[in-house]
């Protein structure tokens, strides 16, 4: 029977259910799948853990460094989250000829190619099916789908709390800082929830995603990233007259010249699936060259869902022939420069109700070679509408990035309008 | 390298879009996975598929026999759907040494006893990740989970249709008959859609993932079936008010004793994920004993993306070591008998608004036990109650399905109320 030895770093939100949970499960999984798997030691700075593992009658050490020297122990679990020392710890169980499992998306996103070229060297395996989208197998999946041939374009809702906030606002027509209450006060999000509103947690599970798709790691800073916290009710509303839904997508595409990843919100069609994809779910909606659409969605949150993740990396590594073999690219130029992307885009204006404002605004547009698809003036005495300005809604064809900032510049020197023009990026799935 | 051979039967929604992806895909799958896939022979009874075949220069032939008895072949893809004759072809398949994959679930509802303890007994696997929620790797995923522990309780949102009409419903407070004309018009409805309305859809479905989990077929005329036709939308909107969704569920649950099947309109919370999935997504929610619980979804039809879990089929046969093992059960005694079910009900009632009406309805319940948690009646002036009827909504707390049957019996014969009066279970998930 194979013996496998593990270590936990980190008996927090993640680590308490999963080594309650893996505890419970080690005589059904040696009797199920011939594994005799040990936890041989726990590691947390918290005193009261101690306790815990001493119930669980399992070693408990304060010290990280006297986990991963522990030459009994086969495989290491990093469950502490943040970059240092998680990096430091990851690095050094690799050298010491440990497999890895890591659910902290920052660790990957920041040094995800330092990390995999380590393990890739030293033919060790690194697992991290915990750090996009927690409760759902989406790295399991999206590897599964690489068998068949190549992924096209990945579109990802991959943050629960902001997507409970679109949701909510959408559904029952509330402002975004009255959601927002809402979600903390029903543990929906943080106390100090910045990193899910302003993107920065959906830009580091894509950054995931695209190595795992496209080979590559993207540089995090050169990434277009903006969050939600701009989007207003009214945005929402016009979207919906028109058809759309506003989701905060994270995306990565590839096309035969460049990868292209960004994070913004983002109209969709309110027929696509991802529209459909409410409350705190995940969901990511992926392109293939030849096996079609793929949709998975689930919970991505929540200690017991991301700690089934984190089992199942165990058996993944236990079952294995040879090591996964995941090598982190380093080449970078074939990344799109932000500059040169292009897309369709939803302009909102606050205008003045008076003649010629319209005018100006088309020309500015027309001078820098944006086309106009549709416009939307709306009436003051309607709703949403009250104050003495009348909004004006444009869709765009496609445009370049770079005119569409210039023409942002000009259009919130012009005197008829209140600045800042809203603008929202359109993506037809 | 690993050689396998396939023959596919029927070339029709799924089987198209899947022989054209396998094609595309075999040299992909050569160079990644060394394994050299060859597609034999197609069946088809339509003459041109014949044409598409030779374009694709693979031997077409009309009988089914001549490719199943081809000593050639190691894996029989049947996708003809239908009971007679795909059971008579995966018999036939079995006993002449080959591997089985299929998308047909209603063969698997109805025969998947005989037909899995054939293959045990012969040795041979039988795969259908496309017959349950066709395009989401459902199946493989509940397996994944089945490795750590045991399963409890298994929610299904099964069928695309039937979602997509209560979904529309509650978004757009329309009546039933109106969206289903709409998602005819959409082709997110066949035809004839009574096998979905009506609940036979999930009934089959839901009875294969019975199996999985609990390793017993039940006896399909056993089984509670209710489809959403009588959902009207007052029941829908009364059930906002309350804080439910209505949702088409297919319920597999096991306790100390028995095991519990049933498929029926179902009123949830709203801020459960199984609530937000909307649209014709399918999604499945599991609760295990130790493992947690976890939400899957994603496309449930869609020829491209089933296809892709036939191909995912088809991988899994070439890489295994040994075969699939899944011994159908024959007993079935531990299923519970309809009558002893018991749960918490939602009940409408079209009441005369006259004194009295309340009372007697109140004491049919307390005579048999039943007892009332919550009850609102609505004044006939609001919207949706323009009749000379009023409205009463009674949610019960658990009761026993027996006495709810008597309970309608004995209020359908009160002269104050217009019958019948309506009954929609209720789930705490």
């Amino acid at each position: 029977m194979l013996k496998k030895r593990i270590g936990i770093i980190g008996i927090g939100t993640v680590g308490k259910p999963f080594l309650v949970q893996l505890k419970k499960s080690l005589s059904y999984i040696k009797a199920n799948l011939e594994l005799d798997i040990k936890i041989s030691k726990v590691c947390d700075i918290n005193p009261e853990i101690k306790k815990l593992s001493g119930k669980l009658n399992i070693p408990f050490v304060s010290r990280a460094e006297d986990l991963i020297s522990d030459p009994q122990i086969d495989i290491v679990i990093e469950l502490i989250g943040g970059l240092h020392p998680a990096k430091e710890y990851v690095i050094s169980a690799l050298y010491q000829g440990k497999d890895v499992i890591t659910a902290n998306k920052a660790l990957l996103a920041n040094y995800g190619a330092e990390i995999f070229n380590l393990a890739y060297k030293l033919g060790r395996t690194v697992k991290f099916e915990a750090a996009v989208a927690g409760g759902v197998p989406l790295i399991k999946n999206v590897s599964e789908v690489l068998r068949f041939g190549k992924i096209r374009n990945v579109y990802g809702i991959l943050n629960g709390t902001t997507n409970f906030i679109l949701s909510q606002m959408s559904r029952y027509s509330k402002s975004f800082s009255e959601v927002l209450e809402e979600a903390k006060q029903k543990g929906f999000a943080e106390k100090d929830s910045s990193l899910d509103i302003n993107g920065t947690d959906s830009l580091h599970k894509i950054s995931i995603l695209c190595f795992l798709c496209f080979g590559a790691f993207v540089k995090l800073k050169d990434v277009i990233v903006e969050g939600i916290d701009k989007i207003t009710l009214a945005d929402i509303l016009y979207a919906q007259e028109l058809g759309f839904s506003i989701k905060l997508l994270a995306i990565a595409k590839k096309d035969t010249s460049k990868i292209e990843v960004r994070v913004h919100p983002t109209l969709i069609s309110q027929d696509h699936p991802l529209a459909k994809t409410g409350g705190v779910l995940n969901a990511i909606f992926i392109n293939t060259d030849i096996a079609g659409n793929f949709l998975l969605s689930g919970l991505g949150a929540g200690g017991k869902s991301t700690s089934l993740s984190v089992l199942s990396d165990v058996l993944s590594i236990c079952n294995q022939k040879n090591p996964w073999v995941l090598k982190g690219q380093k080449k970078r130029s074939f990344f799109r420069r932000k500059e040169d992307l292009s897309c369709r885009y939803y302009l909102r204006f606050q205008a003045l109700d008076r003649p010629g404002v319209l005018a100006k605004i088309s020309k500015i547009l027309a001078d820098l070679g944006i086309s106009i698809a549709s416009v939307t003036q709306k009436e003051r005495g309607l709703p949403l509408s009250k104050s003495k300005f009348v909004p004006i809604v444009m869709l765009t064809h496609k445009a370049k990035e770079s005119s569409i900032v210039k023409a942002r510049q000009r259009i919130d020197k012009l005197s008829d309008l209140k600045p800042p023009i809203q603008i929202i990026r359109i993506e037809s799935l």
